[in-house]
């Protein structure tokens, strides 16, 4: 009955840091299951439009952003670690929101991000277990903290079964 | 290991959006499970009379809503959406009250409704994270949070795993 | 150091049961102080209309409603006990919303309505801690359980300091 | 015994919108105290330095980070109502991790910032009661809640005692 | 994917109660498993003994509540709905106590006792979502909240799937 | 600004035991005040008489202590520390369910009892701070964790400010 | 369905106490899988250098001890009964720190550690529901709240299916 | 209507830490009130004995610790930040104790220790807000969190009213 762990991945749209974590796991063999809100930006943005046509804009996003909700909260509040990932050209006001709400709800969460955005994100980092700058990095740290044996076949965590 | 999202049907019983909701969703191939309040008026009133024969009007009614109140809190608790209807000319202020529940646990909910009584629902729509006007529109809401490809085999959602 | 009760009266709008609520707690020395929703109709649904015209209709409505909900969910949440009014010909949703966020709480409450729709109300009687049919019912009953003397001067609750 | 609403003000220090917005509300007479985090930007990147010198980078910010998270979890646990500032040109990613912060707790929270960037903001100001665009229109809202009556004399929540 | 409801049944251990409401459930195919503290008193008692030899009287039996209180809360956390029973001639301190926990918790409960004792049962009858008199009428209100069908056939829940 | 500590006095009501406390405490200086159900044998089962006559028995009990729980859960939920007072000949069934209601919200509770009933207190004692056998020892150790100086002037607690 | 319970084995890691436990567990065919932090004590201080080289000292270990943090908060979240064990001769502050925890959330724990350290650790088993003094108490223990019959084949928990 | 903070000072007894942060802190002037635990050690090991003479050693213990406990838990719950203190050359292991409390509590803490035990606390630090080697380094983080003006007369929390 090993525990399979849900990690929720939250933030950056433009690259294939998802891919890369979890081809890397799947590859290490790790007991876990990944989760992330809707990645098409296009069906993102239009969620919402199903339930009626809201005026472009305020609105339109409004509608389109609950629904999506739907989705983000239900992952977070069923995942055991969150990886939160931001790029340093966006804004990215969504992975701040999600790191705030998993730190309110005693979810640890691992940011990922390059060393130029530091100083901005200093209260993201001061609330999460560790700071990546790869997601190789996230990956063992994955590997570590589920006790899953690395390459050669080690494994740090002996005692659980 | 998919996650197989609980999804809670509350509100209006004289017609038959509860099965267009499951079997669309059947069709679709959403993996979901649904549950509801009893549905049958005669036996949901009679719910609590096999402990004895209270006195008919207030006690009687009290009796058997609280039986029924087991059912619908342990779902309601359980689910990962709900969906609350509401018809024109019903009261269903136990639709309400499951929305209010639900708003206060921070359960997710989509209402279901005409436009016609959008009025009266403001502050429970704005509670809500979505307002449908019809059943295919819940589910295809549903069908986007879940992350399952529509009909032409497209899914947004491309990182879950 | 006398305990002051927080009573949240919710629910109709058009008759004075508020009013008479207030006087005769006034009149009965009942140490309280009570909070309502904004009772003026225009108001209420035009609160949001400051923040920008939203075109009417849903999103006027989802507007205003999430401005009124800023006053209503701090009072609810600060209350001790809430007084839950339905009127025989009214919708009140938001009335028995209240109710189920309550339930939700643990806040106890009691509910004000005519024998008539004891029926559709017995979902939102069943988590209600009474029911009355008049204010000086409820005013009795807010006397009784903060040990306040009646008018007799005789007191119930006589171990309280 | 009038309620004293607690108000946090969260986000950009480069502008004085905190200073108009406690400026008008003390014109008006609004019942509440401000609070917010350690706007002296050099001030606030010290904070943990009277602890040790970290070396410059991630560590020292992180050290003063959780210092300055003393002061703003305290204070946004104990809030009645949010107010979350976004410039358009910072990235202010702690003004969303408050937000999400907020939401978690289900503390009410307005976010004030311009209409470009309402795209970038859909999921902090999904989770919003309001947006406001200028420091008087929270005002307006926060006079409106708190029911205080506004210049005329008008107040529309006639029965708060 | 049929939910399995967790029942736990508390108080009395001097009849056959227990034993008839999981038989009887068995007989009518109730999808649930049950859980109970351990009834078998001498064993109980000496629950803490194998701790070490506390002096005889209040601290072995404290230590020996401590040991039963590790199954008898995982128990209780864990149910959907809690059964409690109390005999005429018995203290059945804890099974108030149990009850009481569960009120807390917000855990529905049945309780299954004669008429002579409604009186010094109501402050736990009154958090109660049902009083029974016999197991039977018991295992018919578990029928009946899970949707099962009744010997006949007939089932009032019918839109689970 | 000195804590007033809140205490609630749950239990026995044929006794003289809550005021044996009072006066204990005043005598002694002690910074707190106490709160307890309504102890008045006929007022508290008549409680609920206002609300309508219910039939005698189940139903009347059942209408009464719904109201007498608007006062008891309050003060539950307010108190820092619960006394819990058993007589050895009666049920006070209610007693050990404020008992189970305190255990599971964290609030530390004394119980006040003889040494003949030990054993069947036993659940409600394991999740208790203190067993006290007479009214003193309770204000001796209400004195002492309130940090109130002894007759002599001696304090243990030196730090308080 | 048999209940599978989750152990959490926290604290010292120098003697052979988990292996003792886990193989008598195995033994005795007690239904529970057991979660330990990584004991493996090179691994688990440089749980954090994936992230970088935080200079040695302070930041390292803080930045290790966050990385374990993902592992024990997960575990012990999600565990049902902990088991602390504490060496005479250690320190051994993140035994006692997930003690505490552990009580604030209510889970239940059982302390392992000889009578000479008694008096240091008496906070520590002031919330605890058991002290043993070998491992093979501890087995004992889970088998009694397990409901899992001895060697000898008695069962003291008969009414669980 | 300047809000007073709550501090709670956990841990080692031997020095005049305790004396150093409060004389300080009424020096500087800072809003808050302190709060500990007894300190007084004879005191603390014979706090229980009023309710009865336990036999020496683990039960005397045990008796005197919930009874220490009634008072260090109402005041963890009730404070703002906790100051907690170890040193170098004593177990306590309870200091480390309310460190996991606080930490599950989302209670924000500060650490006070020498260097030389940087590595056996670092899981204990790892959740702090802040470490701190003397008492003169917490009172300047106190008086920067709550916005006091320094000595010359600057403060850096320009904005609180």
């Amino acid at each position: 009955m090993q525990k399979i762990w849900s990690i929720y991945l939250s933030g950056e749209i433009h690259t294939d840091w998802r891919e890369r974590i979890m081809q890397a796991a799947q590859s290490a063999g790790l007991p876990m299951t990944f989760h992330s809100p809707v990645t098409n930006h296009e069906a993102s943005d239009a969620a919402g439009d199903v339930l009626g046509q809201a005026e472009a804009g305020f609105w339109r996003d409004h509608q389109s952003s609950k629904v999506n909700c739907i989705r983000t909260r239900t992952q977070i509040q069923g995942c055991d670690v969150a990886v939160i990932r931001f790029g340093s050209q966006y804004k990215q006001w969504n992975a701040a929101f999600d790191a705030g709400f998993c730190a309110a709800l005693g979810k640890p969460y691992i940011t990922l991000h390059d060393a130029d955005i530091i100083h901005p994100l200093k209260e993201v980092d001061a609330s999460a277990m560790g700071w990546a700058q790869t997601p190789e990095q996230v990956v063992e740290v994955l590997r570590y903290v589920t006790g899953t044996p690395d390459a050669a076949g080690c494994v740090a965590a002996g005692t659980s079964t």
